[in-house]
């Protein structure tokens, strides 16, 4: 069984909660054994706990807070989704906005089985509120 | 070289235009050789030609005019872009909406490689234009 809209909207809530408090226990338990990140889309794959975690603190040595906001419906399909969404994130003295659309795929309990991430960080502008 | 956003955003905007005029030889000029087409996610992927030929005649048989909007930036990274579309299709007497995040893989030269095609048909609700 795949999961449903339900448990998938329910992971990506708790994955943009866990992502915007900058809650490392909360975003490393919402991802299955093996998951893989590619984020941005084209850079290297981070995969597995390790590979997961490693990814998260070098996010946040760049940026120590990130706030995620969903902008439209998740499109949900066959255990997996595509969601739009905002980060808005303090870097040095600016505020900068971009726009993202994230590809995630589920297993059957709705943890993260894989996500990537589509954004330009050519597109990164000030944020407007 | 990747395809740049330019070329992304070009073929994109063909694309649309195609899909909504009910232009079968543009929509068809689109693509790459071999390229794959999932639509919905999920469904059986049409593969090459003549597999996306037989995908544009199964989708004008159940409905000969559907109309594709932009509703946000594609965001594109790597030769890849995922983007949010709205269809709006007569199906019967009633007209239809349902919204869509493409995710899309571009050749060297702009053409598509691939599509992914996020989207419920039980999200498909009247259209309130």
């Amino acid at each position: 069984m795949a999961a449903t809209a339900e448990q998938i909207n329910a992971t990506i809530d708790a994955y943009v909660a866990a992502f915007s408090a900058g809650d490392r226990g909360g975003y490393l338990a919402l991802w299955a054994p093996d998951a893989t990140v590619e984020d941005p889309v084209g850079s290297d794959v981070a995969v597995g706990a390790d590979g997961i975690a490693a990814f998260w603190d070098g996010v946040r040595a760049l940026a120590s807070d990130i706030e995620l906001q969903r902008t439209g419906d998740a499109r949900v399909a066959a255990g997996e989704a595509a969601l739009p969404l905002r980060a808005i994130t303090a870097i040095g003295d600016m505020t900068l906005s971009v726009d993202i659309i994230d590809v995630m795929a589920f297993d059957d309990e709705g943890r993260i089985t894989s996500l990537r991430a589509f954004w330009d960080p050519a597109n990164m502008a000030p944020y407007e509120g």
